[in-house]
Order: C-alpha cells, then sequence, then structure tokens
C-alpha cells in the first residue's frame, strides 16, 4: 500500500479534547486505529491516540467518495490522520463523535498482532517483552510511564526549589564504589574498566564546591539474581548534601517522598485509576530504627545476623511485615 | 585535631545572602577557609561558600578566647561553621562583616594544596583531573556546572510544557544502534552485550504509545579520537516525535535552543560573567542546507566529498567558518 505523506497536516486536537463544547469545530487529530465496525450504510473507526480514543463516524453516502474508499482500508494499529467536523452525538459514551472530510494513512500493521493490547486476552511476559513496543501501547503501560515521568519530575522540582545542582558523574569507572555489589566489567580500548554502581564518591566530591547535588541516571550491578529486589540496569535518584546531620538528610528524604506522593497523587488521578493503584501520601516522620534494634527485632523473629553482617533480602521481608510503612535505619 | 560535630547547626544564610540590611542578626554560616589574615589584635578569616564568600573579623580582645584559639588554628580550605553576628563596616569591599560567638572545625586539609584553586597559579591539565574535587572549587568551574544544570533544567521544562513524556531506555543492550560508531563491549553474565550509544531505536518504538519523549542521560561512543567533537561517554538530549514531518521536527529543535539560551542568560548571568562567555539567543529560523548544497559549498572549497559518505570533521570546520551560526542539514 502507497503511504499517504503528513505533509502540512498539524495535531490541532488530542483524541481527549475533543469535547461536545466544540461542536461544529473542524479537528486533524492523529492515532491509532482501535476498533472498527461496519453497519452497511455507516462505518465506525475508534482512533486511539496517548490520551484516550474518539469515535469516527462515516455515513457513507454523505462523506467524500476518497474518504470512504480509505475507511475500507483500515486495519487494527494503522496510524491514521483524520480531519473532520466534531458532532454532538447521543449514539457515543462521550456524547460526540468526528465526522471526517479527509483520511490519511499514515502506516500499515500487520494483520494478525503478536499480542493483544486491549489487554482482554493476557499475554505471557515472554510474549510481551518480545512485542515490547506494543506492549507499552496498553493504557496501564502508558499510565506506569506516566507515573515514572511525573515522580522523577516532582522529585527534580522539589530539589532544585532547595538548591540542589543536578550532576553527571562517570558511568565508565577503573574501580568498584562498593566493595559488595558486583560489578559489569568493559573493554575500555584494551583496558578493563567498570560500569559505576552508584555516583556514590563522585557525590562526596562534588559537595566539596557544590554543597547540595543529586543525580539521576541509569547505574548497574551485576547481581545475578531473580527477585524484586534487584535489577543489573536501574534508574537511581541520589542525594548528597553538606553541612547536615543525618537527620537534616532524613528529614529531607521524607519531604521527597512526601513530596513526590502528594504531586503524583494530583496528577496522575488517571493513570493511578487505570493501575488500580490506591496511592497514600505517608506520615512524617518515618520510623527510625537503629541498626541494633532491627539485629533484636529479627532474633526474635527467629532470624539471627551477627553484628555488622548486611541484612539479607529474606530478612527485609519480615522487616517489612513488622514496620509496613517507610522506615529508616540508623547507626 | 579533634574534629568539631555538626549538631545541631543548621545553616541560616549563604555568604552571598548576608547584606547590610540584616545588620545586628546572628547568622549561622558554613564554608571553606579561603583566606587567614592577621594584624595582632585582629584577625581576619575569609569564608568562602557554594554562592560567594565573607569576611569573619575576630577582634582578639572582644571575642571569646575559645573563639580566638579556633581561628588559630585554621588552616586554607578547613571546614568550618561560624555562628556569629552580622555587623555593617566600610573596611570591606561589600560593606558588612561578621564577628564570630563560636566556630565549629568541620574538617581539615592537607597544609599544601595539590594545585592553586583561586586560578593565580594556572595548573596543567593532568594535575587538574589529578586533583579534580580541588579544581571543581574553582568558579569558572562552578559556574560551568552550574549553566549546564540551567541548560538542563530548561531543555526538560520546555519539553515537559509541549506534551513530551521523560524516558529511560537501556544501556546494556545486545546489538548496535547505528552502523557506524564504534561500541564499548560488556561482559553481561558470561556473553557479551554493548553499551548503548544513543536511544534512537527505543524512542522509536516509544513513539507508538507515548508520542513524544525525550531522553536525557549518558551514552557512550568507543571512538579513539582526541578532538573536541568526540567523547567516550557523553550526556546526550535526544527527542522524538510522532505525527510530525521533518520541518515540524526542525522548528521544535530551533524553539528549544531558543528557550535554552534565553533561560541561561536571564538565570546565569553572574556564572557567564565569571567564564566571560557572551551568549547570544540565535534568531530562528535556523538555515536549511541541503545534503546537495553542502557537498558543492564543500567543493568550491576543494574539499570533495562522494555522494552519500559522511561529512568529515575538517569539511564540518570548513562549513562552520562559512555558516557560523546554528544549521541543519537536509535531504
Amino acid at each position: 500500500m502507497k503511504l499517504d505523506s503528513i505533509d502540512e497536516w498539524t495535531r490541532t486536537h488530542h483524541t481527549a479534547e475533543v469535547t461536545s463544547e466544540i461542536d461544529g469545530k473542524e479537528v486533524t487529530l492523529f492515532g491509532w486505529v482501535q476498533e472498527i465496525r461496519d453497519l452497511g450504510g455507516i462505518r465506525f473507526i475508534i482512533v486511539q491516540d496517548r490520551e484516550g480514543s474518539l469515535q469516527i463516524t462515516i455515513p457513507k453516502k454523505r462523506v467524500d467518495a476518497e474518504v470512504v474508499s480509505k475507511s475500507e482500508q483500515l486495519q487494527h494499529r494503522y496510524i491514521i490522520g483524520v480531519k473532520g467536523v466534531v458532532k454532538k452525538t447521543n449514539m457515543t459514551p462521550r456524547g460526540i463523535e468526528v465526522v471526517p472530510t479527509n483520511i490519511k494513512i499514515l502506516g500499515i500493521a500487520a494483520s494478525q498482532l503478536p499480542i493483544d493490547i486491549t489487554g482482554k486476552t493476557p499475554a505471557s511476559i515472554e510474549a510481551r517483552l518480545d512485542a515490547r513496543a506494543l506492549d507499552l501501547c496498553q493504557e496501564q503501560n502508558v499510565a506506569a510511564f506516566k507515573v515514572q515521568h511525573t515522580a522523577l519530575e516532582a522529585i527534580r522540582s522539589f530539589l532544585f526549589e532547595k538548591g540542589f545542582i543536578e550532576v553527571h558523574t562517570p558511568r565508565i569507572i577503573a574501580t568498584a564504589t562498593e566493595g559488595g555489589a558486583a560489578l559489569f566489567a568493559v573493554d575500555y580500548f584494551g583496558e578493563k574498566a567498570y560500569l559505576a554502581q552508584s555516583p556514590q564518591l563522585y557525590k562526596e566530591q562534588l559537595v566539596m564546591s557544590f554543597e547540595n547535588v543529586f543525580e539521576v541516571g541509569p547505574f548497574f550491578r551485576a547481581e545475578e539474581s531473580h527477585t524484586r529486589r534487584h535489577l543489573s540496569e536501574f534508574t537511581s535518584v541520589d542525594i548528597e548534601k553538606a553541612f547536615a546531620s543525618a537527620e537534616d538528610v532524613m528529614v529531607l528524604l521524607e519531604q521527597v517522598i512526601q513530596h513526590v506522593c502528594k504531586t503524583t497523587l494530583e496528577r496522575c488521578q488517571k493513570e493511578l485509576l487505570t493501575l488500580k493503584y490506591r496511592l497514600e501520601v505517608p506520615k512524617v516522620p518515618f520510623k527510625r530504627l537503629t541498626y541494633g534494634e532491627v539485629l533484636s527485632d529479627l532474633k526474635k523473629k527467629g532470624a539471627e545476623i551477627p553484628w555488622g553482617e548486611d541484612i539479607p533480602t529474606e530478612a527485609f521481608r519480615t522487616l517489612g511485615k513488622m514496620y509496613p510503612k517507610f522506615y529508616f535505619i540508623t547507626d
């Protein structure tokens, strides 16, 4: 099929912005074909974009023959542009439809998609990852990315407000930052280097000039473990503050977490609903547990950890049951 | 030397915030000892922090013996906290000084620093990188980091405003993104993987669900070249937009660059002055040169490049002289 060119077309509205208030207005929409229904004399195309979806109604005798012909070529996930007129109707849930004056086909799709992106037929995680681009079209996944986006924006704006400078430290490094964590080795022009596990050592030196710094970005740990507590590659938010006590830092972190939860709750209502996630803004101060208290708590639950050792994953699960909200381990 | 503990002390002001308007007020300052002068009966300490510096004046007979004793232990780059009273004076350039009631020594420094951080005695790049934490205390370096911080904040807020979603794509990948660029190899649990050179392939798939995305973060190119055009590791800003023509994208990029320059000019006046950098907000539209025009321009200057080949670094220098401002190469 010969695709249309986008040429001078510019989106005027997202589907969610088309409401009965703009009845009669001409709009230009872009999106993906989500559904097609044909009742003979009339054809319905549901077009979906990032913000929602909308019904395009094609009364075959009352629109251009070219529009009808285009609409007959459409299949699921075809990428289209639609110019048309907004019409109030009581035949759709949102009370509006668009009657097209022009349709462009900008991209096509395989007739048989590898996964059902409506989510009605759940796919295995393997099938989803093999078709990840399609999988990311599911509204739950779009919602998750928007929440992440919003959370990071909230963290940044909070820290900017507090006078923190965002820095960018090296990822390819000569030696390990932390003794315990395993490192990925990189071939650096014939010499052995490593991927950074954290910006720790850099941050500590940067506070000598910038006082308050933070970094957001990918870090790497070669821990071959199949738990939800470990990722080989993860996005880290790392904060360092000069001229502050441990208590000052804990208060700052409490404020960051509160602010992120509040902002996400405000700005991502639709997304949290989609994800069926009930987000609570945690109360401060968070519990402060000393390392000694933690060891003695765990001992009572039958987990004996020698003083000075790291707390193992299983013990953290036990702790999580005893202290289900946020807590700090101090001293 | 036994260091003092910060305890309950909290900074009330940065040195730059101490002005004659708060004459008589008690302040708590933190910073580094920049200069010490002793005139017998009176001792001056210049304390420096991220935002500037300030004179601490110690009339030995009129302050606590403990304060005098602390002040006598100070050396360059010692980290101190000062509680004291702001006093108007005509003896300092800024018209104020602080007379201390209490001094804490929070950290010490080697008596002979490896580089002169005032910049009066320039050090070689090797010496600077060997003492990078100290090097970053030079006001030019602090200024450069603040400009970078401001520029990235401006890019993000502009793109947020335009409905872009910030994404985080993988850095450890199985295959190359771009044919030309050399890859760093990573040992991924015994298998050979690579560090990503760009988010290109991911971005292209992400626009299928998020429409407009961008990513800011480190990417990696194993190009062993000693030019200012190449870095093994660099912070990339990468933008991808659905439902847009090449022209739409160029207009967007022009707007981003204008906005960044404007914001930096507004917020970083002091820093640009320190860096002696005259930043101009570029006019739009930027010149659009076709690839064909570029080849013919270069041919006139004696550089013949076969059609279809990349433009080499030397030729970009020639182009830069012909078109000294921003330009796009199209088609």
